[in-house]
């Protein structure tokens, strides 16, 4: 089963490096991983995606936490949160059948016509992984000349103040021995 | 500067470790990365925003593309591109005054309203890193209780067939060795 697990950590050198570390030296495979900045500078939020049962991922889990620098580390499967991927598809549209055809597509299904070249297009589109899947599937048969996916992202719906790295007892901790 | 890393790389076991690995080896600090598939279930795409001058990033282009598995390594900054990055913002709104003004923003700036909570809302923006950065600027006021950006994608306007993996010297190479 796939698994969407929420890291909150500290915006320091190499710290990604040891998330993803433990990950391929316990064998765990990522199949999609985000990280970008948080509203506090000092904090990152990674996102990622991996598959197995609940037993693995709650080790996984632990093992991520004990990470000194990590604050926060949730399995969000198991809360209420939403789910969220962007995808940028450039598509060819080599005779103006092809790009009508495209067009009605990108209309039917409410997508973003992002920009327009001479014998293709760029679409933007977000939506949940199997969406996403189901997208590519359809855009395929006109050839897809470059597709990049972010990967699945997630918020909380109803997000304690450790999660968002508000308050997290962690951070004082580290604070305190700095 | 702000530069775009596109990464084209075996989905093998460790492949992420070893490239965020030389990143922190060598002290390059990664502002936001994403990893995901591609059509070919067999390669990963890591797109990668780091700072430096033009010499600092010719010099990490050139020692990912000695990593093994990787199959492409392109500064974008350099070529015609498009780039996005997606946000999922959970925004408090206390008052119906407050929601009101929210939702006024989010029809003004052509946003989208993922859900509705009681007493808050889940916005979907895509965006360029600034316009994403300015944005968020204007709902800070409102309270923002969760907040998950992907870092930015990018895709080619006019992708050589080495960039997408499609033909790839270096992967016929590769399955030579094997």
């Amino acid at each position: 089963m796939r698994h969407t697990l929420s890291i909150l950590v500290e915006n320091r050198f190499g710290e990604l490096a040891r998330i993803v570390g433990l990950f391929s030296a316990r064998g765990y495979n990522i199949e999609s991983l985000t990280v970008a900045e948080t509203l506090d500078p000092e904090l990152s939020c990674v996102t990622l995606v991996t598959s197995g049962d609940d037993r693995t991922i709650e080790q996984i889990v632990k093992q991520v936490n004990k990470l000194v620098r990590v604050l926060h580390v949730a399995d969000l499967t198991c809360e209420e949160h939403f789910e969220r991927e962007l995808v940028l598809i450039n598509v060819k549209t080599e005779s103006s059948a092809a790009m009508q055809t495209v067009l009605s597509l990108v209309s039917r299904r409410h997508l973003h016509v992002a920009e327009v070249m001479e014998d293709g297009l760029i679409i933007e589109a977000t939506g949940e992984w199997k969406q996403i899947n189901a997208l590519v599937k359809e855009l395929m048969p006109f050839g897809i000349r470059h597709i990049v996916r972010t990967g699945t992202v997630a918020v909380w719906k109803n997000p304690s103040a450790e999660v968002v790295g508000i308050a997290g007892g962690k951070r004082a901790r580290l604070g305190a021995q700095q």
